[in-house]
């Protein structure tokens, strides 16, 4: 009894939520820094395997998103993993265009949060 | 005139998808290697940050998610980072109990997807 098929396949096979995305964390695949998370569809995902850069799916504007087609900022992909039960996936990229954050920074994830700090203890959704 | 008001404030509020959720990466808080991707709601959120150990929301099981409570695989809080617009969160963790993953690995991301694999271009959502 295999209780495990989807885990141990070697095949990629995506499993997009309910809304027809999958959340991709983009890691610089030199310093392994993480630099930004975003979320595909299943054709910004073929795009990226097919062209080797990341789209993207915006979903504020709902449209694909080629990461650098208006910045400058690709992201050349050196490799893709993908999690247990397939549905998240990591990218190891080359970051162009000096970084990912639109901030200007090299990374997305540059701010801490104080967990000294109890009044965060009851924000709202 | 400041356009990037959610950037650059250093107060954590956390923004949620229209789903409630929000996606929250855990990696190691010594080797930085990237161990799971799960998600939170506002109410396992805060229980994170009052317990200081990783508390996700089952999407699968639709509740909250002490994780280790059964397994004995808690993520003890190390630090927390969020990006730019706050909708993404990192969790550096002590994992105990041996592994992230419940297949008995550290952590999720095991496996490498074949770049070179042409059939994989056209699979559905």
């Amino acid at each position: 009894m295999s209780e495990l098929k989807i885990e141990e396949t070697s095949t990629f096979k995506p499993k997009f939520s309910s809304d027809g995305l999958i959340p991709a964390v983009a890691m610089d695949f030199k310093t392994k820094e993480p630099l930004m998370l975003a979320y595909m569809n299943a054709e910004s995902l073929q795009k990226t395997l097919e062209i080797q850069q990341a789209v993207y799916y915006s979903r504020s504007r709902q449209e694909i998103w080629h990461k650098g087609a208006t910045s400058g900022q690709y992201q050349k992909i050196h490799s893709i993993k993908t999690d247990c039960d397939q549905d998240a996936i990591i990218l190891y990229v080359e970051q162009l265009g000096g970084g990912a954050c639109h901030t200007g920074r090299s990374g997305c994830f540059y701010r801490e949060v104080d967990l000294t700090d109890k009044a965060q203890l009851n924000f709202s959704e």
